[in-house]
């Protein structure tokens, strides 16, 4: 059976017409499927509004004790149930949660021998409860908030897009998992300032090179090394492109976003 | 079979240690059970912060979209997944949800003929889905903010001690409920300043002399008011405590909290 999971992430979240018209072709996958968001603007703006400094390292957010706060308020609720409540006025029987609820993504606080990232989690991919999640896609979609926990009561602040893959390799031993990643961008882009330069497939090989030329960079980076790993750990088959064509990815248009191919 | 259901509110929430104290014993409830938690000075701090106005009205918060926001981060955000963590901690499979979640707690706007609430809802009993409820406790420890949800995407403010009687009404077609009310005070007092004047039971006709009386006042009467319904449409048994004698509630210890009797 196929299993259709989807990030959305950067401007998407924060344009009202966007994210509407993303969560109306959502509701329309036929398939069983889960939803990953992101929110880091509207995180950064709250901080902002309460006077708390955003601190980033390498793309992840330093996130001590006040920050946490402010990315479980954005998170978990503001946007999550903002999100739901949308798909259930489309008939999709949406169900809000993080990595908390349920246990449902067990993660342990990440150490780093140089910076201290405070209270942010990397996903411990083994112990995703594959039972749990199969049983919430029985008469659920769940939508899901970039927070875990450690188990031992501390909430944590997880990459969304790192979630997407840990999910993804977890249940493809039960599904034909497709992995989409939706932005604001047609897909990855061998210039990132020019939206023609789409980048229809991209083997590994040619991401290396990318990479070493410094034509894949900052945030694309992290995102194309999940989206590897979770190929070569058993997810069928991963796109990246703009969030008003996931319908259009769904059903493999060779046009259409970049495919991520071993 | 019986159920328990626990609405935690007032001061505890906002009391690290006695809210520590309290889920400790919550976790050991052994029946199936469902817990619902307010968070209201939380969400005035936060909307203050913000310099978002509070403004009341019979105990009820005028909801403005800001305001909306600002509950929606609180309850269903920071209070509900730190509960959830917590009490996973404990080994208590808790799952935090909201109103819109599964469509669990549907609602309607509140209209009223001279005081505009905003985003305020009323739960709509009948249409609680009471399967996807008995779906839920098979596994899982539902943790319920006070969020609903219209079923045409908006989001409402809801009184959680009046979601707490509209689930235990819900659900007494199915289980045996009992529904506890736990708080900072040791029951319903004669004499609001006096923790010393605890009345045991409380029939509706002495409630009905006591609010004659001006004995009982402001939020205790539409806490007592939900309650007396509850007891009328099948709720077995109904205590109103203090949060660290939960366990004692449960048990029926006479000299223990305040006994609602029909």
């Amino acid at each position: 059976m196929e299993l259709i999971i989807v990030k959305i992430g950067g401007n998407i979240i924060n344009d009202d017409a966007a994210l509407t018209s993303f969560l109306n072709d959502f509701s329309q996958i036929q398939e069983p499927k889960i939803l990953i968001h992101g929110g880091g603007k509207s995180a950064t703006a709250l901080a902002s509004r309460l006077g708390i400094e955003t601190m980033m390292q390498e793309g992840r957010r330093i996130t001590d004790a006040e920050t946490l706060k402010v990315v479980t308020m954005v998170y978990a609720g503001l946007i999550n149930k903002n999100i739901v409540a949308q798909l259930q006025s489309l008939s999709c029987n949406a169900i809000g949660l993080c990595g908390a609820d349920a246990n449902l993504i067990p993660a342990h606080k990440r150490t780093h021998a140089e910076i201290d990232y405070g209270c942010v989690g990397d996903v411990i991919e083994d112990d995703i409860p594959s039972t749990t999640w199969m049983e919430l896609l029985k008469n659920t979609i769940p939508v899901i908030a970039p927070i875990t926990h450690d188990g031992k009561g501390q909430l944590l602040n997880t990459n969304a897009d790192s979630i997407a893959s840990a999910i993804a390799i977890a249940l493809s031993k039960e599904f034909k998992v497709k992995l989409i990643y939706c932005f604001e961008k047609k897909g990855v882009l061998a210039d990132a300032e020019n939206e023609d330069s789409l980048i229809s497939e991209l083997s590994a090989e040619k991401y290396i090179q990318l990479k070493q030329d410094k034509k894949i960079i900052n945030g694309m980076i992290p995102k194309l090394d999940n989206a590897f790993e979770a190929l070569l750990k058993g997810v069928q088959q991963i796109r990246i492109g703009h969030a008003t064509e996931i319908l259009k990815m769904i059903k493999h248009d060779k046009h259409i976003g970049t495919k991520v191919s071993v």
